[in-house]
């Protein structure tokens, strides 16, 4: 059976782990797992592959895990440790006369474009750089022949968006990056979702991320299957936090690998 | 007598060394002197220290370099992979109340305001968050005792700048990383200079960049008495490149420094 198979390309929040300038013993750990660039996944699928925001680190990400090829990008929102990396996607249709699709809200279209201008207005139409292709999420769409539905969630002043991703009669995946709380929307669609990828910046509380707490309820209420944390600041060391969650949730790390 | 002590946060043009994806000799050179981030300085005095550009790698190469303290920040221009590492400014300022001075040309700063709106529009000022003082760069101006003289260069479309740094009765010190020619006053400022940085993408000419021959002859006409190559392509092989060069001229390379 088809699968789904993703790979987290970062799992820090907007700072990055280590921490410039930090000696606390997360950023100076030893622990691979402590080594977190700015969020993002890499889907891929028999028919089509994609990543989910490029924040600053999205070229490294790419020569870490030899990624040579995205079909689309999609974006949670804008905030700049997801969006900055946009101007390196040029490499995945140089020498090719294609664009590349760019799937966000209209408002994180909107940011994109002010942003990113040069890329959008038409005017560069170089081969070597990139030609976005922007679509307006407003609903589920398909990717291949995957099943991407939005996810509305709350996230500080700006529109945010989770997505989950279906194969024809295959498990359900959900992801989402950046939140403090899920919308109704949100949390029917996600209900007995089968991999759960979700905000747990820290143990602490924050004013527009869920904590730990937070988002162990939060997979409890969906009963997801499985739940992945993500999104992490420099308060949580990999080892020593994953020894209080319990069966069936773990902490992600830059590099693991999901079939789902 | 005091030094003003260069360090090369990175020697690559806009798509980093290794690029993407690439399987060419330099892409997949063991020499570390190959592996290229994005072209920026950091300059050190006794008085002051700053940076010129922050690219996407900004947050990587000040982990590379433990750079803990950024008095102000230059810009040469607005492409790209000379601003999107902006927002990683934030850790410079972070826990004390103060603004991060921005040095740049009109254009330059009405571009990074429209890009970093939310850092420029005064509304989140957050402990956390970067609160930049823009400063028109309109002529020479002073960082600590070190006389900073904008040099305008040509450079595609977008109007861009380098700089000549001198300490009181010091050497003279030019930084040019983007141009395909210098100006007259560039020109002039830049004769019999110490030490020259220059621009030299390739050794197959470009339409905005200087290439191999172009750079040479500039550094020969200016009569500079120690010229450093920078902003590569992937065309350029370290070793052999270097093995072409006259003396007095050589590459620039990632953590290289220099005192002038």
């Amino acid at each position: 059976m088809e699968k789904l198979r993703v790979t987290f390309l970062g799992t820090a929040t907007s700072i990055g782990i280590p921490v410039i300038g930090c000696d606390c013993s997360v950023c100076r750990s030893e622990d691979p797992r402590n080594k977190r660039l700015r969020s993002s996944i890499y889907v891929e699928t028999d028919a089509c592959c994609w990543v989910v925001d490029t924040g600053p680190d999205f070229r490294t990400q790419c020569l870490r895990e030899d990624i040579r090829q995205v079909d689309a990008v999609l974006y949670t929102h804008s905030h700049m440790d997801h969006v900055v990396g946009f101007d390196d996607l040029r490499r995945f249709t140089f020498g090719h006369d294609i664009e590349m699709p760019i799937h966000a809200t209209a408002e994180t279209l909107d940011d994109l474009q002010r942003m990113f201008h040069y890329a959008f207005n038409g005017e560069n139409r170089y081969t070597g750089y990139i030609k976005p292709n922007p679509h307006v999420i407003d609903g589920s769409f398909q990717l291949g022949d995957c099943e991407v539905t939005p996810l509305p969630v709350s996230h500080g002043k700006v529109e945010t968006i989770g997505f989950q991703f279906q194969l024809p009669s295959g498990p359900r995946f959900g992801y989402v990056s950046d939140c403090k709380t899920l919308s109704e929307a949100a949390e029917e669609t996600l209900r007995e979702v089968d991999v759960l990828v979700i905000d747990a910046l820290r143990f602490t509380p924050h004013p527009t991320h869920m904590n730990f707490d937070e988002a162990l309820a939060t997979a409890e209420r969906l009963n997801a299957r499985q739940t992945w944390f993500t999104h992490f600041s420099d308060e949580v060391d990999h080892q020593k936090a994953e020894a209080t969650l319990p069966k069936g949730v773990a902490l992600a790390y830059d590099g693991l690998k999901l079939e789902i």
